[in-house]
């Protein structure tokens, strides 16, 4: 973070980011690496030895990422300090993606030249050091809410329900409420949550903590200042309504294509199958949690859930993805063109079409990193292409579902899901970030030419 | 086509296209049930009885939208007549798309207030009927031309290399001609081109063939006119520089892609191995003759294919897919956001943001329907997720590959593909004519509002 240091005095604002792009990318390999080395630690490891640098690599930017694919069993291969050092990098990946994003955003909005409801302050082109302030304080408050509240629920359920001590209780509260506010998907279990797939207390407060990590800090903020309905700001109504839909949406569809299969949820009563389709529909938004089995699921579910995770959850939050907010102007888009509208509108407000073309810009490298990191997959394996492409799809949008394939896609493999969740994790805010400071003008106008289209 | 009729003399320009989008879907579901009754006749099959109603919808379907895809076995199945109607199918629906598909783009780019090369004559917000013998007269030479030489060059070849006596020789050579220049990818040998697999006299006339029919009716009208490369239009140098784009890259892909594979063309020798690799390059845009077996090509293969297929050839001719414009104009947008222009430049001229979103749109609802399909597919059948995907592209582009699943998808199965060949040949033509109709201002102007992106 580049700090401006001759400031004269408390009444001065001092800016402080000014090139945000370089400020998370290299926090995020700071971060990465030294959770390599920890992990890389005797220590870490539960067996003999200790872990080698591509599994440390891999867990690490998993971690740090919030993604949670594993190529080594959670539960069995980590000392409970390694567990420990997984928690701190999922805390870690995820209070700063949350912090820098959010900054990034408040930074973006005065360089359009547009008021922000984050802070009361007047127009100015950087963010200063009580804006940092206030977005950390937010953003802790938040974490040390949510995160509190689950553990406390799930803590009680695994005492009473599970049989466990209160300190394995309380460590697997803490563990699983801190992976699921930061979307991080890692469980201290060797088939993730697969033995509470009909557990309405384990399930629920699990899905309300991702789904309120992923709406992102800008929205949380607006809803916390009880703003009145009427007054939210387009941000917040387009990731509300979008999240609802793809929520109402996802749930439905992943219900129904489960629904006669026993591999997952055939053989459960109708209410049962409601709950493991609602939660397997919040998962892939982007917490990467399971209670069944993906290897087993249909078709159809595989391409939903491929669907969901491409879309993710919202932006300045832990979610990853290409974020809603990032398809739902493409549907206006969609709606101004179907329509014949001169401008695209949502919600009563018009979009720039800056705006517009970097939500092109994000979906189709968003759509080139998947397809990439497939055939490159697909050329260092033999594995099956459905499952290469929900793996990529998850590495990328940082989500960590899998079919089952994570250990077996060898170590080149493995370094290309590496590149695909720093990619995915970081990508879009850099790119969009980046790309707004960047805006130029020409000084003369070229003559139109005007191709056919379609 | 609405004729105006109250033509007061020769002089005066009278407008004939005025609802461009009803005129094509009309033209193509008469000549479509048309071809379906015909196909029905007892005179159509080779063996007893008549062909079954979807059966010959089906077919019918798939020559007049020139697509390829077959359920039966074009060479056995029907008698010579019956090849006869598919052969007079794929040529009205070839020319009859080349020419409706002109006469749209010569009547948005007056709506739009351009030039066209097309003509010379002043700007009128109509077509008359001059243009439309223009553009018919155009047409017909180009199809004669090319048709003629093609079906000339694999006659001789058919004669001389494979002992059919002149008759079927020139039956087979005219049949191919016609269904290469019409990238219908109907052929006569029950294994399409298979026997053909190291036959450069057979696969390049086929090839350049299925290429100048795939550019479409503008650029080759200016072309045809020995325009200066630094006066070409906009739409001919994207169209161009796209095609060889494609056309290079993917050879060198699936050359690469398919050389050791012992099922396609690992057994031959690498100048026959490229050949196969250029064939193989130019049939998914959007021909569909295979001269190698695509249910044997490696998973790599068949993503480019998917990718070839999905972006299709030119505007205006008779290939199908989203178009390369519509492809080459986002990556322009890109390319814009990436330098933070203003405008989205290409070869010098800008793009108007209208064109880039009927790209979006184009591309969007493309991507929509071929994952629609996919879904339903995989519903209706049991067919493994990456040949219904195969499939579904191939039959929105209007490609006609398959790994040879088509027989087998049943008829709910072959209903979806027929509204996917119909949606694949019409949707992006229509839509762009229908929407550039209707375009609206308003009369004021709404706040704006800037959601967070990525
Ligand atoms: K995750
Ligand atoms: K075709």
């Amino acid at each position: 973070m580049l700090l401006r240091t001759q400031g004269r005095g408390r009444g001065v604002r001092r800016p402080v980011l000014r090139h945000p792009a370089q400020v998370v990318v290299t926090a995020f390999l700071v971060a990465d690496l030294i959770g390599t080395l920890l992990l890389m630690l005797p220590a870490s490891r539960a067996g003999a030895g200790s872990a080698p640098v591509v599994t440390a690599l891999f867990t690490s930017t998993s971690a740090v990422c919030v993604t949670g694919l594993t190529t080594v069993d959670t539960a069995t291969y980590w000392s409970p300090f390694g567990q420990a050092v997984i928690l701190g990098l999922i805390q870690v990946g995820g209070f700063g993606i949350m912090t820098l994003a959010s900054l990034i955003a408040l930074f973006l909005s005065r360089r359009m030249g547009l008021r922000t409801r984050l802070t009361a302050a007047a127009e100015t082109r950087s963010v200063g050091l009580g804006d940092v302030r206030r977005v950390l304080r937010g953003v802790f408050v938040v974490t040390v809410v949510v995160e509190s509240v689950t553990a406390a629920l799930l803590t009680a359920r695994f005492r009473t329900a599970y049989d466990d001590d209160w300190g394995t209780a309380a460590w697997h509260g803490v563990f699983h409420a801190v992976s699921s506010f930061n979307n991080a998907g890692f469980a201290l279990f060797s088939d993730n949550l697969m033995g509470f797939l009909t557990d309405a207390f384990v399930l629920l407060p699990i899905s309300v903590a991702v789904i309120i990590g992923g709406l992102g800090f800008p929205v949380l903020m607006e809803l916390a200042r009880r703003v009145p309905v009427r007054r939210w700001s387009l941000h917040t109504r387009l990731t509300l309504s979008m999240t609802a839909a793809l929520l109402g949406g996802g749930t439905a569809f992943v219900t129904l294509a489960e629904w006669g299969n026993d591999g997952t949820v055939g053989g459960l009563p109708p209410l049962a199958k409601l709950l493991a389709g609602w939660f397997h529909a919040v998962q892939p938004r982007t917490a990467g949690f399971n209670a069944w089995d993906y290897g087993q699921v249909t078709d159809e579910t595989l391409m939903g859930t491929i669907l969901l995770m491409f879309v993710g959850g919202g932006s300045a939050g832990t979610a990853g993805g290409l974020k809603v907010t990032t398809f739902i102007v493409l549907f206006f888009v969609i709606v101004a063109e179907v329509r014949g509208d001169r401008d695209v509108i949502a919600f009563d407000r018009r979009i720039d079409h800056r705006v517009v073309r970097q939500a092109t810009t994000v979906a189709l490298l968003g759509v080139a990193a998947v397809v990439g990191g497939t055939m490159l997959l697909t050329e260092l394996t033999d594995l099956p292409l459905p499952d290469v492409m929900f793996e990529t799809t998850s590495a990328f949008a940082t989500v960590g579902l899998s079919t089952g394939i994570t250990p077996q896609v060898g170590e080149p493999g493995q370094l290309v899901l590496v590149v695909l969740m720093f990619l995915g994790r970081l990508g879009p805010i850099t790119l969009v970030s980046a790309l707004a400071l960047r805006q130029r003008t020409r000084r003369y106008t070229l003559p139109e030419g005007a191709p056919l289209i379609g």
